[in-house]
């Protein structure tokens, strides 16, 4: 591992993936970081170390990512992960294999987006200020689910907050209603999905009090938007070691 | 009957309600207009014709509204007409009248906002050029329908004009939803209802094909925004004698 | 040329161009066009003739583009033109060939986008009805010039319609202000452009009278979505003989 | 003063202001304040004192306010501030009043809405994360000066949360612009001015990188809008002695 805080030199696990070839791209555009190492299912992860990595991105696979946490953390190399189906159970598992390893950081996040990690957070901070909220969410018509994984979060986040602070429902007095005309309940916060060919992923949430209303909205019009995120997990994990869940750990949100 | 071309002295039916106390307050400011009588349910209909009216506005009640226009046409009193409850047969007791009362013209309309005449009209007219379209209306959390007659009303001219294009259903690939995500279904269009306090009247259609989309949005912060049209209304129903169902017939809509 | 009344074989002129291999593709994609010959500058435009094409698309250079399209009209091929330089004089030389061939058409057209069309038709129509109008226009920050030509277009197109509606100037209090805080004046119009990374090309035309505003706005996020027109006006050349400057000329706008 | 933590007897100077006016009817609305004296220019302030007020609330003018507050600190009556005019030599003597009745204490606010709170707090924790940013803001057309002071304030805002980070100047590449095109210039980040009627007072922030953009929008249909922060500043100012400036001190900004 550099001894120096920040990471120089990055592999990338997965790298021909959709996902992990448009970090290879990020990772070669930053000046402050050299791409060392792309491994993909049939490379040896052992070239890593020879090829000098301070870091790993990682957007494998449930299947194979655990494998790959254990060498990098036994090998003193960071890890910013972008691999889903972490449990309670695999994390302590990371904790264990970091306990050994001092001075190694782990990255778990379920969403590199900064813009849906700063409009998460603004509509969580805002929503015990105002009577009403609903989360609207737009997509292309290929999507499956309905509403976006997102836009579920969002709504969760907001009820939390709002019960943190003690506010009760927000109103609605409808009485006569077509059947979804006001939208899916997610832990009583109004959800609605739009799919609209054209548009790629978006989402407004709207808070509203007596004469008023604050609207956050985020829009991602090219899959290319989480690489930002990726790059500040790589220049921020030297300096937090240990596992950490979640990339708003590793941004100044005020 | 005036012989001018253009109405000059109006009264109101129902000028004590809450919709006939603005139309005559927008009577009083329009210097092309007077107000020459205010007549509630205790007042003399006659005053109409002491008063030299030339056109009534008519914000009454379905249980009176056919009294008032019969005595208006045979006086050769144009009608602007604002109250509910017109059916077919209602209407062709209207033309009855008319036919013996030929110079006189009767306005019945549903809507006299002509931001939501432009929103509804440009939405049918976009729709067939488009892939995908859905509606969304913003109301205050009082209201106890939705989705709002507008928004009903929208959909049903949007999916009239796809049909009449020879346009196909819209694209939905949601395979997994919570109940209402998708919001409810009028005619093959997706409406979406929310409630926000600090809002009053809102509505927004938006449209979209591969790369691009059309917004059209409507926001009406507060009542008096009918009266315009009501004044539109007024202002040319001398030269459209006969009956007239919607006041998207007075407007240049190109 | 086809005896039937739709076009079916597609030429493109400068087919190996940035816009030029868009329409290729676009045509290729669409069932009832087919692609028979693909010219670019090194190629004999005699080859359209021996392919059979009933209709071109010309996207090339002011410089060649009157050369290309003596020799269509000659050989009674109808083209759908995107190449700018078309001044009164070329368009009336255009004619006299046309005058020549009856049967053959041309389409001059300098915005495909179609929800561009639609935006700058709508305000149009709408903007006599309302005492307020701005134009906001948001780009990336790439952009050269400011506002664009989309814009200053729509501004042009929305005080003639006032003037010719005998519309008064726009209510403007301002007395103190920053440089450039009110936007540019177009005709009597005030246009702002914002420049932000992400964006590609965005317009809004806001609307307001008493009480209410009325808000159109057009996303372009993709350089393909000016292919529909494209394609739209091949589908309607065969049936529109002589000149036409426009592609609204062949929308039906209501 | 009351002995209990909260405030509960409120008295308002300026009482019969039209902002005053609508701070009395909020706090008589308020279950948990009691109105125990309204006092304009005619009345003796003392009436504070015989009425057993636990706080003020001042909205009066710059030649009045100092010796309201005097008068209340002397008496330890707390005071929630909205009149203009406080500069540091103002503050100083504030802060020297205070030092003598230490358990008082006094909020100096230039903006009462917590929705432009909330707004210009997210604009500037979120500046850092984009490459640009610009400020719209939109009025009703009688408003005098442009931008409107919330604007300017913002961009400040945002031009300081930038430099603070180390962030270069936001990308702009015209060349060619009419004059206003791309607005005013803040401290280096541009504003945009609207005055469109049906329009109150509505700011947008938009934030964008590459492939996406983070909007936060604040619309203020009701000059009520600002009651909400005042009761805020009310409920928590006993909880808060010495000197105050900004709301935002007694919100949780997360």
């Amino acid at each position: 591992m550099s001894a120096k805080q920040n990471v120089a030199k990055v592999g990338v696990l997965g790298a021909r993936g959709k996902v992990g070839s448009e970090v290879c791209r990020a990772v070669e555009a930053a000046e402050d970081l050299e791409l060392v190492a792309r491994i993909d299912a049939d490379d040896a992860i052992e070239d890593l170390v020879s090829a000098g990595a301070d870091a790993v991105v990682d957007f494998t696979h449930p299947d194979v990512v655990m494998d790959n946490l254990e060498f990098c953390v036994r090998h003193g190399v960071h890890a910013v992960v972008g691999t889903t189906g972490f449990d309670d159970g695999r994390l302590d598992t990371l904790r264990g294999w970091l306990a050994d390893s001092p001075g190694t950081g782990v990255l778990i996040a379920p969403n590199f987006s900064i813009g849906a990690i700063l409009m998460m957070r603004f509509a969580a901070v805002a929503a015990p200020f105002y009577e009403s909220v609903e989360v609207v969410e737009l997509h292309h018509p290929d999507k499956a689910d309905a509403p976006s994984g997102t836009a579920r979060r969002t709504a969760e986040l907001i009820a939390a907050a709002r019960a943190a602070a003690g506010c009760g429902p927000v109103p609605d007095a409808t009485s006569t209603a077509l059947d979804g005309a006001r939208g899916a309940d997610v832990a009583g916060i109004r959800v609605h999905g739009l799919r609209i060919r054209g548009l790629v992923a978006h989402q407004e949430v709207i808070l509203g009090g007596v004469g008023e209303t604050l609207t956050i909205r985020h829009d991602s019009m090219d899959r290319a938007s989480f690489t930002p995120g990726v790059l500040t997990g790589l220049r921020a994990i030297a300096a937090h070691p240990g596992l950490t869940v979640g990339l708003e750990n590793f941004l100044d949100l005020g």
